[in-house]
């Protein structure tokens, strides 16, 4: 067991806040599922802290690691308990947006981080490798976006552009998830195409409405007002997957 | 304002654990939108506790309600912060569980219970009114439940049974969300039928394996591991609704 310096413990716990994530271009992972991913990422790791037991299993492999309680690796997390690792990640540059075959999710303005960490891991299931979102989604480095996507922030790239240039440019058809659009169980998605997921109470954007092609609806049979954002994308890729495998 | 008594406060907190739900048999729903789905319905409100906006905004449906600031009412409640209302509910007596016609959903041994309350609300989206859960499931009055279902728990019964009994009674063909099992995109579900989703980390539970009449299995397409079980059951009930509306 090691005792982290206080410095040390501070500047980990500073990575919290996306005003320190920036500056230092670092990120944190937690738990056991999301540090063995990004292991096996070609993210760089620049520091891991784990207990015992998480290196007696998995510390093959790693160079270099220290042992904290579980107790203090909690302390120094997010998470409200966390019983394996903390690993320091290094930011990836942001590439550039541009669009490719097949569908393309546009997130605009999702701003729960838990939203859009789910959004992440469906995305990665239904193999949407990239999203575009808008500048006022939440950031991607958010520890709460990057442990609910359970390790898909690894194979998912987010790019974050104003998406009426981006609709602009690519030059695709544009469906809108909305609450009043044509029924998307009888809907033939085409195979290139651009998904929008708009934000949480509001909706699409006003500045996008007029570039929608279609707003596509899921069908509602019951008393609930709305689906979560998160579930509502895992349905239209279902639909989508089920046209383009 | 008032100020709430101390053992007046006491007793309102006590219904944050299940022991003092029980024996009260009362229960908290928390937030605008869950408050007014319960006024809405046929539950019985014992009492409810808003700030002095939720008054002066829906006072008019209440005979009578105690007014607390925003800070008093979020440290009497279970959410992060409630600038709406609380209100105590009577729990219903629950009905032993009854096969309908449609789709019957069973729950076997989900124990988060914000999975749970997900579970409720994609139930009620997709017209699902009932919902048989193993003895296991987390329970329904769990706070975290109630506003997770954002107010489904008004629409959707819960019974609490044990499976294989239920199964082996309604004399129905037996569907389970699984890993590896027949694509869910080509099976015809029929109209009648009952659909098990499993435990979070476990799966389907191995008392119920050999009353499974077949398995199913939402197409991966990506390399995310899993699915959460509330966006899980969501696309089932979906791939179920497009053949049966």
């Amino acid at each position: 067991m090691v005792k982290l310096s206080k410095a040390h413990t501070k500047f980990i716990k500073s990575l919290q806040l996306k005003k320190y994530r920036q500056l230092e271009q670092t990120f944190l992972v937690e738990g056991e599922k999301s540090v063995l991913e990004v292991i096996d990422s070609d993210f760089e790791i620049t520091e891991i802290i784990a207990t015992s037991k998480f290196r007696s299993l998995h510390g093959h492999l790693l160079e270099s690691l220290s042992v904290l309680e579980s107790e203090d690796l909690s302390a120094i997390g997010t998470l409200k308990s966390n019983d394996a690792a903390i690993a320091l990640v290094r930011m990836k540059p942001e590439q550039p947006f541009a669009v490719t075959s097949g569908l393309t999710l546009l997130s605009d303005g999702i701003n729960d981080p838990g939203n859009f960490g789910t959004i992440l891991r469906v995305a990665d299931w239904y193999g949407i490798n990239r999203i575009c979102a808008s500048p006022d989604t939440c950031e991607l480095y958010n520890p709460k976006v990057i442990s609910s996507s359970k390790g898909s922030f690894t194979r998912v790239e987010v790019s974050y552009a104003e998406l009426d240039t981006v609709i602009a440019t690519a030059g695709l058809p544009v469906y809108a998830a909305d609450m009043s659009g044509r029924n998307v169980h009888s809907f033939k998605f085409p195979e290139d195409c651009l998904l929008v997921m708009g934000n949480e109470s509001h909706g699409i954007s006003a500045s996008l409405e007029a570039l929608i092609t279609e707003r596509l609806t899921i069908p509602s049979f019951g008393g609930a007002e709305s689906l979560n954002v998160g579930v509502a994308t895992a349905i239209m890729l279902d639909n989508y997957r089920r046209l383009h495998h």
